[in-house]
């Protein structure tokens, strides 16, 4: 296949399609406004905004179909490309899931459970829901929020007026939105994958713990009753459906004392899927692009169980992870910076016992006991 | 780890390693002659002949450390290299590895049994040994010979002339040597590491099938009982601490009678090793990353059984494969040429018997029954 693909964005995501479509024969074309994006060593980079049409154009005419690293892309933008070149996952799905509003408003409109939800205009709106809702609960822009970015806890009555300093100039530029505070057990995840021929194939559910609002660590398969974990394939399908959508995308979900409540979804391969490139027959990278190309889907299947350590800020040392037996390593190349993902290791063992122990010994090595210790305790506690 | 890896040729081999290197936060340096390498979309390409000291200081300049993709680097550049950089495998290991001679010579002194062998000076030589080994026997180029390139097959006396009409004008630039011919029952292949401290590991024991003297299939762990998998093991073991290698290398071996005799052995990543990359916890291309940079070898471990299956002259469609759960699909972007080795497809399976189904449905759907035979053969008759 000397087919090319062009991905909007060029970070960890981008390239690791990169890797996993090389195989397939793929050529790639990344287009981010970074010039230092991480995955620019392995495919040309466009560097050129988001709303740039000429740019767009000229990236556009080098390609034979267009996907996305980064769920952010102006809609518009998307939409645009859409009318020049096959894109996907679809423009409409995009815009979608960019804003928490419709976002949730089709979970509610499929049958999906999900935490109460409002849009805020103003702050007396904001004081109305919060009482409505009970506290505590989230204020979160609409829009083009991330890793837990836009989002402020109201634990009092008097957070309100803090909440509206700390979010309400926001309420034109992306909107806002209130939700109720889900007490949750547990956060899962259902990463995904719909082809263009409608076929649908879902990973086992991850378990994720987040730091700060940030992904910390994934296990997988997740600690849930077969009849939770079919329920969430459920939902993710319905979502699947609904979009008409075509490549990778995860629904994040909530547990709590047995029900599953929605939390949203990402268009595109998502950080909690990373351990399928070494715990399952194909990764969510390689199968994204079998589905945007129109090729047969591979297997999701995994085998035994598998641990992913977000990196933040900086690369610990890889010695203790490569040491283990099942341990792999991801750099992505990046500079150090605060808070920033700069990689990922993946532990994966036949047994969860021994994959724990593992994990122990990688925290105790690294001086992560405390990063590792819930994957820890899902793994050993069933 | 900002290290730059520097790898002389930029072939297939080094396009694996590349996408295996990624991961580990490596950056490239390609090598080769050829301005269309296949790796080339992958990093940054010098183009320049393995003898051009220019070319190669400048590239030496560019790199932490130099690894190879092909074999026949003259080994006074390797060797000119390592006076500037590191390099492994070792420019001595790589000089015995390419003289059939003192390859075979070294078998020889550490004890692993062999077909009969000479060097061969002039036709004489060649008739006399002929005599004394029986025929059938091969005459070969002891240097630069690959996919069988570089060989003639002695069926009956009559052929002596031929065999010497076609090779006799190599005797001063490759040199010549005779072997037994070898009515082996099997082919098998040693494909092991050892790291810089002195570590080894080996993948399981592989079977392969050539055809016109280039390889078409391989099967992962090859049928052999435990006894002979020990040995083989035990052989390259010898091999690699008597060259006090680094890296990757291949042993291979004929298994006739329930008797293990060394072929050759090929001084890096190898053909019959590309199943790994799906089919162990550690691939062939990572390993020998790991081992050239002093990091901790990964497991080994293979799960189930896997079978490669070369595409040479052209890439079929890849529909077949990608519709077996564990097919996966490996396109080196080249031109197609006739017989060039243009891509591979590995299958994968717990269950042998389950295997074998999946590979004759795929030899049925690209009409390519006669290359999955043997490997359909051997996974069902164990
Ligand atoms: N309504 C809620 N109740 C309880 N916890 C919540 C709620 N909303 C968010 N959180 C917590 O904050 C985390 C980040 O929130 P959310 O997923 O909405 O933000 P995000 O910016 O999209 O983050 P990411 O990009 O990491 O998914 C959640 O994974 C969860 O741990
Ligand atoms: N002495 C022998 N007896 C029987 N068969 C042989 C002998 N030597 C070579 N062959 C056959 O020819 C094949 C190729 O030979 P050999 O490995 O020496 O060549 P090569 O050019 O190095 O090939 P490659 O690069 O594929 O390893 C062998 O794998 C084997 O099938
Ligand atoms: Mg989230
Ligand atoms: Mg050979």
């Amino acid at each position: 296949m000397s087919l090319t693909v062009g991905i909007l964005g060029g970070g960890q995501l981008a390239r690791m399609m990169v890797l996993a479509g090389a195989p397939l024969g793929l050529r790639f074309e990344l287009y981010d406004p970074a010039a230092d994006a991480c995955s620019g060593p392995l495919a040309p980079l466009t560097v050129g905004a988001f709303d740039d049409r000429q740019a767009l154009a000229d990236f556009a005419a080098k390609v034979d179909v267009v996907t996305f690293d980064f769920e952010n892309v102006p809609a518009d933008s998307a939409q645009w490309l859409a009318d020049r070149v096959p894109v996907y996952p679809p423009p409409s799905a995009l815009a979608v899931a960019q804003d928490r509003l419709s976002e949730k408003t089709m979970f509610q409109q499929l049958g999906i459970p999900l935490p109460a939800f409002a849009d805020i205009r103003s702050r007396d709106e904001l004081a109305a829901k919060a009482a409505e809702f009970g506290l505590p609960c989230i204020l979160k822009t609409r829009r083009l929020g991330y890793d837990g970015k836009g989002q402020f806890r109201l634990r009092s009555e008097a957070d309100i007026d803090a909440a509206w300093q700390a979010l309400g100039a926001q309420v034109e530029r992306t909107g806002l939105i209130l939700e109720g505070f889900v007490a949750f057990q547990r956060e899962v995840s259902v990463v995904a994958v719909r082809g263009r021929d409608g076929s649908f194939l879902a990973w086992p559910v991850t378990g994720n713990w987040h730091v700060d609002g940030v992904l910390s660590a994934s296990v997988a398969p997740a600690v849930l009753s077969a009849a939770e974990h079919e329920a969430a394939i459920g939902y993710a399908q319905r979502v699947a459906e609904h979009l008409q959508y075509v490549g990778v995308f995860a629904l994040e979900l909530f547990c709590r004392d047995g029900e599953l409540l929605a939390n949203e979804m990402a268009p595109r391969v998502h950080n909690s899927g990373h351990w399928t490139i070494e715990g399952s027959e194909t990764s969510q990278f390689e199968n994204h692009l079998r589905a945007v190309l129109g090729l047969p889907l591979g297997s999701t299947r995994m085998l035994g169980h598998a641990c992913m350590l977000n990196w933040l800020g900086a690369m610990p040392d890889p010695t203790p992870v490569l040491q283990q037996a099942s341990g792999h390593w991801h750099d992505y190349g990046k500079e150090s910076r605060d808070g920033r993902k700069v990689g990922h290791a993946t532990l994966r063992d036949d047994d969860a016992g021994a994959l724990a122990d593992a994990l122990v010994q990688v925290g105790l090595e690294l001086d992560r006991q405390a990063q590792v210790a819930p994957a820890v305790h899902a793994l050993r506690n069933g």
